[in-house]
C-alpha cells in the first residue's frame, strides 16, 4: 500500500483557488444584501456625548443609523478560546456591540447600514460625534494605576502572574557572589497580521435564527460569542466559514461577527455585509502585544546560567481579547527554553491601554519572549567570549523535559540535532571567526536563535475536536471536520490522513472545507498549531471506525476472513488479494435490500496530551552601516516538528513563518502618534517585507516520530515565525558589535544605535 | 411530559416562508451567474438535420451555444428511484443531455448560455434547427408496433405486466353462466403537477467537483443521476436542495439537473442557472400518465364481484422516466381494493409515445386505476339497483388483507369505518333516495369512491433513510435528515418527532431543512408517502440513541440512577424530579476537561415493512345541465392514515389532495393538437381549479395506531388526491344518470354526453 503520510500531495484546494472557484465570504453576498460601515472614534480615550445622524440620513441609499445609545447593553468576550463552564476560566467579557466609552482610537461608536457599500461609507463619514476626551495611555507602565478604562479593573491591571522556580534571584545572587550579572531591557513593537483578506461577515436571519457567514478561524467559538453578544441561545446561531484568506490569529477572535449579527436583526433579518478596510484592519481588529521585559541574569564565568529575574509588561489595548494568556505564554517559554541552575523569577503583567487591541498572533507571545531569551544569550556570550551556540548547548532545555507546572513533556526531542544541522549548513564555526574583526562600511555577521513550542493548549485549556467520515457510493469518502482550513493547508493534510487510514487514493477523499456549525463536528478551530495533532487524532479515529464498519460489512459478504483496506479496495489481510473494490462494497451497502446502511463514523477526540516542537533559526546578514540597512543573505529554519504529513506544505508553512519573522525583525511596526492615533495603518507606510527583501528561504527538519501525535506529528505552523527576529538581531550584533534591544531593526533605529556606538556621526557619512 | 405527537404545531418554516427569508434556488444565484435557455424541438417526432447558431451568436450577452451534435453521448435514467446494483431493477437509461432524435414536441435540441436571462432566451429563439419529421404517435395503442422511438425498444413497448389470480376470466364466465357481464372502457387524461415553483437548477464547479443547487424532492438520487449523465464518479457530484415550492412527483425526476451540471463544465465551472418557464414546465417536464383501461367484469345478481379482466394502456411519452412502474402500481391497486371471488386477469402495458413525458405524480398511477374501479362499481350498482356503498361493502378489501405478491399487509384497517363515517356525515342514505328521480335543468347527486394506498415502496424497491441528531450547547438539538421538505410539512412533523423522543420543546429542535448530499444522511427523498414512516423511523431511532448517550453522560455526573428526559431536562425516572437542565448537561459534555464529547447520533433505517392506508371520498354535486357545469356543493375525505403527527397539517395535506383531485375530475387536461403540440400549456388555458371553485374542503380521519409506523402513523400525503375524480363522476351519474367514462368532466365533455343522452339537443336549450 502506498503511504499517504509523507507524500507532498498538491493542495486539494489548489485548483479552486487558482481558478477563482473558491468562494470567500465576499463572494457569497446575496442580491438583496445591505452594507454596513462603522463610525469609529477619532480619539483614543474619551466618552461619546452625542451622535448626530441628520446629515448621514440624507445620503441616497441610507438605510439606518445604529448608535451606541440604542444597542443592547451586553458585554461579551471576543477571544477564540474554548469555553469553560467555570467562571474563572472564562475570557473577560468587556466588549460592547457599540460603545459610548471610547477606549482606543477607532473604537466602534456607531454603524450605518446602506443599500450600497458606498452609501454606507459616505453616510458613516457624515455622522457627527461629540466627545469628551481624556489623556491617552500608550504603554503598560503608564497605564497601570491611571484612570481605569473598564470599571471592573480599577488599576487597568488585567492580570499579573508569577513563576517561581528554585531560589529567589536575590538568594541566588547571594549564593554565587562571583557570578556576572546582566541587567537588560528588551522591547517589542506593535505589529499586525496583515492577512490578505480583511475581516468580514455577512449576517442574515432564517426565521428566528441568525446566520453569520464569516472569515474566521473558529466558527464554533464564534457561534458561542455571538450568542453571548446578542443574549440568544446558542442553538439559534449558525456560523458558516467559507474559504478564508489567512488569519494568523487575528481571526481567532470575534472581530465583526457580533456586530454584523446584531445589525441584521435591525433590518428584519435582511442580509447585512460588514467588511473592514485595510486601514480599519490595522486600527480596529487585533495586533500582536507589544511587550517590554526588564531582565536580570546571573551567569557563572563558565557560561552556566544561574538565575533570571524577569519583569514583563504587556500592553493590552482597549479591550481584553486574549488578554493575559498571551504574556503568560511568553513567561512559559522563558521558563521552558533554558534551565536556570539556581532559580527563576518571572513576573508578567497585562494592562489595559488606549492602543489597538492586542490578541492572538502567530506563536502567541513567544516571538516576544524569544527576542528576550535569544538576545540575552548572545549578549551574555559576547561578554563571556563564548560562542553563542556553546552558551546555548550548556543551558538549553534537555531531552525528557517536563514542565513543572503544566506537566507538558518533551516527548520527542530534536532541538540539539536541529542546532547541529544548522551549524553545519551555515558553516557557523568558520563564519563566526571569519566575521569577527571587520572594518569598513559593509560588514557581515551570523546569528541564530532557538525556539520551543507546545502543541495545542492541553492542559491549560480544553482540547476537543470532532470528525465525521462517510462512505460515498463510488467508494470515495466525505470528510467533515470542525477544524478549519485558513490557507495553511489543513484540508490537504487531513485528506492525506484519511487516505492513509482508509487505504484509498487522496483524490477519493472529498473534504468539506466549509464549516457550518449546524452540521460540522465541534472543533475549537485553527490556532495553537493544534489541528494536525488534535483534530488529526479525531480524524484518524473516525477513519479507523469507518474502516471497521466497512470491513464488518465486507465480512457479511465475504465470510469470516481477515480483511484489510488497500488501494481503494477490500483485500485479504494476509495475501493482499483484492476481494471487492470499495465502490462495489459501497453500492451494495447503500442499495442492499437486505441490509442498506449509510456507512459513516463520527468521533470526538478529547485530547489529553501535548508535546513540544523545537528548532532553530540561522541568519547571515550584511549590514550597510552608512545606509543603516540590513540585508539578509541567508536564512535557515531547522525544525523538530515530528513526522511531516506533507513535506512540501510543511516547508511552505515554514517559509511563511520565516517571512513573517523577518518583517518582525526588520521593518514592521504600527506607529502611534502621541494621541494614540495610528500613523501608518496601511500597506504603503507599514513595511511588510516583499519578495524583493527575501533571500531563498532555507528549511530543514529533524523528523522524529512523536509518540503522542496521531501520525507521529507535532506543532508545525506557528513556531517558524519565532526565531528570525532575534537571529537577525544577533547577526547584526555579530557584524557590528551593536546590540539592538528593541524591534524592529529599522534603518531609523539602526541609525540611532550606530551614532550612539560611534560607527557613524550624526549628519555625516561613515567614519 | 407534554405529547408532541398529535399536537398541531405551527409549521416550523412558517415565519421564514411568510417573511420571504426562506431561500429557494432562484434566490441563491451568485453575482457572476450565467443563464441558460433551451432550444426546444418544434416537432413531436423527427430528427435534427442541422443547427445554425449564426444569428444567435450576434445577440449581445451571448456566451455559448451547445448543441446535440457536441454533447457527450451518454444516456441516463431520470426517474427518482432508489438505485439497484442489479441491472434488471435499474430504470431505463434513455435520456441524452441534448438530442438529435426528437421524441416529443419540446425535446431538448440545444442550449444557449448567456450573460443575462434575456440574452440566453433571445439567442435561443434565434437558433435555427432543420428537422426531418415523422408522424406523431399520440396514444399507446397507436404507438405499439410503430416505428420505434428508441432502438432498444423495437415495438415502442417498454413493458407489459400481468396479474393472474384464481381462475381465468373465461373459466369464471363458464362457471357462472348466470352472472352479469360488464364491458367498459375508462380513460384518463394528461395532467400536469402545476407546482408553484418551476423546475430550476443552478450548477457550478468547485475544483473538479460539480455542485447542483436544485429544486428537487430527491437530492441524493439526483446526485446519482447527474453522475450517470456526466459519466463522473458520484463522489464528485454535490447536490444541494434549498427550499422548494412544491413538486407533487414532478421533482421526483431529474428534470434540468443533468443539463445544468453539464453546461457549467462548458464555461469553466462558472455558475449556470437553468430555469424552465411555466410553458416549458407543461411541455418538457413530466405529466401524469394518461391511461386507458378496457375492462370486463362478471357480477352475480346479488352483487358479488366474481371476476375482472383488465387491459391497461399507459402512454409514456418520449422518454421512459418512471416508465412502467406507474401503471404497474395501478394494476396493484386494481387487485388490492376489491376481492374477485373467482379470479382476476390484469394486463398493463407502457408504450413510448411522442407526447409529453409521463412520470411520477401524486398517488403514482392510483388516480387512474381508481377512476376505473370506482366508476365500474357505480356502473354495476346502477344496473343491479344496489346502493353503491352496499356493493362496495360486499366486495371491498377486508381487514388483515395480505397482498399475495408483495406480502404488504393491511396492519391497521380503517376502511369500513371511513365509509360509515362518510355515509353518516353525508346523510348518504337519505340523499341517494331524495335525488333519485329529478327532473328539470338543475339536478343534484351524491357519489363516493374508496381508495387504498401503501406506505413507501418496500418490498418492491429499497427503503432506506438516515437521520443524524446533535446536542447543541444550549440543550437544543440539530436534526439532519436526508428526507426533504417540499412544502408538505415534513420538517414540522420531524421536529415534533424529535421533541417527543427527547422530551424537549419543539422550538429547541433546529432542523436542517437544506439537504446537501455532501453531509446530509442518505435518504431516497420525498415520494410514495414514505417519509413520516421510513425517515420518521430513522429519526426516532437516532433520537433514542442520542437520548441513551445523554442519559449515559448524565449518569457519570449523577451516579447510577434511573434517568429519563422530560421538559428540556434530565429527570429521575421514578419521581420526575429534574436533576439537570439539558443545557447544563450539554455545556458540561462539550466543554468538560475530563470528558469532552460532542453528543451526536446517526442511524440508517432500512425499513422492511409496509402497511396500507385507506379511505373514502364523498361528493355532492349540483349539475347545471344546460350549462354543462358541475358545481361541487360538498366534498369530504375520510382517511385511515394511522396516528396523526400534526392534525392541522394532516388536514392541510388532505385539502391539497382534494383540490388536486377536483381539478383532475372536472377541468384539468393538457391538450395536444394532431401534430402532438400542446394547445394549452399555460395557466390561462389549462384550467386549474381556484378557490372560487371549491366548497369547504371537509376532512375526517379514522385514527388507528398502525403497529408498524414509528409513531403509529402511515401514508397520508398522496391518497387524498385519488377519490375526488371518481366520486364526482359517480355523483354526476347519480344526478343525471349519465356515466362519463373519461376524465375530466369538462363542460365540453358533458355537453357531448348530455346530447347523446338526450338531456339537451345540439344547438338548443334544455329539453
Amino acid at each position: 500500500m502506498r503511504m499517504r503520510i509523507g507524500e507532498s500531495l498538491i493542495r486539494v484546494d489548489a485548483h479552486a483557488k487558482v481558478t477563482g472557484q473558491a468562494k470567500f465570504t465576499g463572494d457569497l453576498l446575496p442580491r438583496d444584501c445591505l452594507y454596513a460601515a462603522i463610525v469609529h472614534a477619532d480619539c483614543a480615550n474619551g466618552r461619546v456625548l452625542s451622535i448626530d445622524g441628520s446629515a448621514a440620513e440624507k445620503v441616497p441609499g441610507f438605510v439606518q443609523l445604529v448608535t451606541s445609545f440604542d444597542v443592547p447593553d451586553t458585554r461579551f468576550p471576543t477571544a477564540g478560546h474554548p469555553w469553560s463552564v467555570e467562571k474563572a476560566h472564562q475570557d473577560i467579557a468587556d466588549r460592547p456591540l457599540l460603545t459610548k466609552r471610547v477606549r482606543l482610537y477607532g473604537d466602534y461608536v456607531a454603524a450605518v447600514i446602506g443599500e450600497t457599500r458606498l452609501a454606507a461609507k459616505k453616510a458613516a463619514a457624515l455622522v457627527k460625534v461629540e466627545y469628551e476626551t481624556y489623556p491617552p495611555l500608550l504603554t503598560a507602565r503608564e497605564a497601570l494605576g491611571a484612570t481605569p478604562l473598564h470599571e471592573e479593573f480599577p488599576d487597568n491591571l488585567i492580570a499579573h502572574s508569577r513563576i517561581r522556580l528554585g531560589m529567589s534571584y536575590d538568594e541566588a545572587k547571594a549564593s554565587e557572589p562571583e557570578a556576572l550579572e546582566f541587567v537588560k531591557r528588551y522591547d517589542t513593537q506593535i505589529v499586525q497580521h496583515c492577512h490578505l483578506e480583511p475581516a468580514q461577515s455577512l449576517a442574515y436571519m432564517e426565521g428566528e435564527r441568525i446566520v453569520v457567514v464569516s472569515s474566521t478561524q473558529i466558527p464554533h467559538i464564534i457561534r458561542r460569542i455571538v450568542s453571548q453578544a446578542l443574549d440568544m441561545p446558542m442553538g439559534r446561531i449558525r456560523v458558516i466559514k467559507p474559504c478564508i484568506g489567512g488569519g494568523f490569529g487575528n481571526k481567532q477572535d470575534a472581530l465583526v461577527e457580533p456586530l454584523a449579527a446584531y445589525l441584521t436583526t435591525r433590518v428584519g433579518g435582511r442580509p447585512v455585509f460588514l467588511e473592514l478596510s485595510r486601514e480599519e484592519t490595522f486600527t480596529d481588529t487585533r495586533v500582536r502585544h507589544p511587550m517590554s521585559f526588564d531582565v536580570k541574569a546571573l551567569v557563572r564565568r563558565d557560561g552556566t546560567l544561574l538565575a533570571r529575574k524577569v519583569e514583563g509588561w504587556s500592553a493590552q489595548g482597549g479591550y481584553a481579547s486574549h488578554g493575559h494568556s498571551v504574556v503568560a505564554n511568553s513567561a512559559s517559554a522563558i521558563k521552558q527554553l533554558y534551565r536556570d541552575a539556581l532559580g527563576l523569577e518571572c513576573d508578567v503583567r497585562t494592562v489595559y491601554t488606549t492602543t489597538p487591541v492586542a490578541g492572538a498572533m502567530r506563536a502567541y507571545g513567544i516571538p516576544q519572549a524569544d527576542f528576550l531569551t535569544e538576545s540575552l544569550s548572545d549578549d551574555i556570550a559576547l561578554v563571556l567570549g563564548m560562542d553563542p551556540i556553546e552558551f546555548r548547548m550548556k543551558n538549553k532545555v534537555e531531552a525528557g523535559y517536563v514542565d513543572p507546572h503544566s506537566g507538558i513533556t518533551f516527548h520527542s526531542y530534536g532541538l540539539e540535532a536541529c542546532i547541529e544541522k544548522g551549524r553545519a549548513a551555515f558553516d557557523w564555526d568558520k563564519k563566526r571567526i571569519a566575521y569577527s574583526n571587520q572594518q569598513g562600511p559593509i560588514r557581515r555577521g551570523v546569528g541564530m536563535a532557538m525556539f520551543i513550542y507546545k502543541t495545542g493548549v492541553h492542559p491549560i485549556s480544553l482540547e476537543t475536536a470532532g470528525a465525521r467520515v462517510t462512505l460515498n457510493q463510488d467508494g470515495s469518502v466525505m470528510v467533515q471536520m470542525g477544524a478549519t482550513e485558513i490557507g495553511q493547508g489543513a484540508d490537504t493534510v487531513f485528506t492525506q490522513m484519511a487516505a492513509q487510514v482508509l487505504g484509498i487514493s487522496p483524490h477519493k477523499v472529498h473534504l468539506v472545507s466549509t464549516q457550518d456549525t449546524d452540521i460540522a463536528p465541534y472543533d475549537s478551530g485553527a490556532y495553537a498549531s493544534r489541528q494536525t495533532y488534535v483534530s488529526g487524532g479525531a480524524l484518524k479515529r473516525a477513519c479507523e471506525m469507518l474502516k471497521e464498519k466497512i470491513i464488518g460489512y465486507a465480512r457479511e459478504i465475504l465470510g469470516d476472513v481477515a480483511l484489510d483496506l488497500r488501494d481503494d479496495g477490500v483485500v485479504e489481510a494476509d495475501t493482499g488479494v483484492r476481494k471487492l473494490t470499495l465502490e462495489e462494497l459501497a453500492l451494495e451497502a447503500q442499495y442492499s435490500l437486505r441490509r442498506s446502511e449509510h456507512l459513516t463514523a463520527e468521533y470526538t477526540n478529547n485530547c489529553k496530551d501535548n508535546t513540544f516542537s523545537s528548532g532553530v533559526g540561522f541568519v547571515e546578514v550584511e549590514v550597510d552601516i552608512p545606509l543603516c540597512k540590513v540585508k539578509v543573505l541567508r536564512i535557515l529554519n531547522v525544525h523538530d516538528s515530528g513526522v511531516l504529513i506533507n513535506p512540501q506544505l510543511a516547508a511552505a508553512q515554514v517559509h511563511g513563518g520565516m517571512s513573517m519573522g523577518m518583517g518582525y525583525g526588520l521593518s514592521e511596526e504600527l506607529l502611534l502618534d502621541q494621541s494614540g492615533r495610528p500613523l501608518n495603518g496601511n500597506l504603503l507606510d507599514y513595511k511588510l517585507p516583499t519578495a524583493m527583501d527575501h533571500p531563498d528561504l532555507e528549511t530543514d527538519f529533524v523528523e522524529l516520530v512523536d509518540p503522542t501525535g496521531p501520525f507521529g506529528n507535532k506543532a508545525l505552523g506557528e513556531p517558524p515565525a519565532i526565531p528570525p527576529a532575534p537571529a537577525i538581531r544577533n547577526a547584526v550584533l555579530h557584524a557590528t558589535g551593536v546590540a539592538v534591544d528593541s524591534l524592529p531593526l529599522s534603518p531609523q533605529k539602526l541609525y540611532e544605535h550606530f551614532v550612539r556606538a560611534g560607527l557613524i556621526r550624526e549628519g555625516e557619512e561613515h567614519v
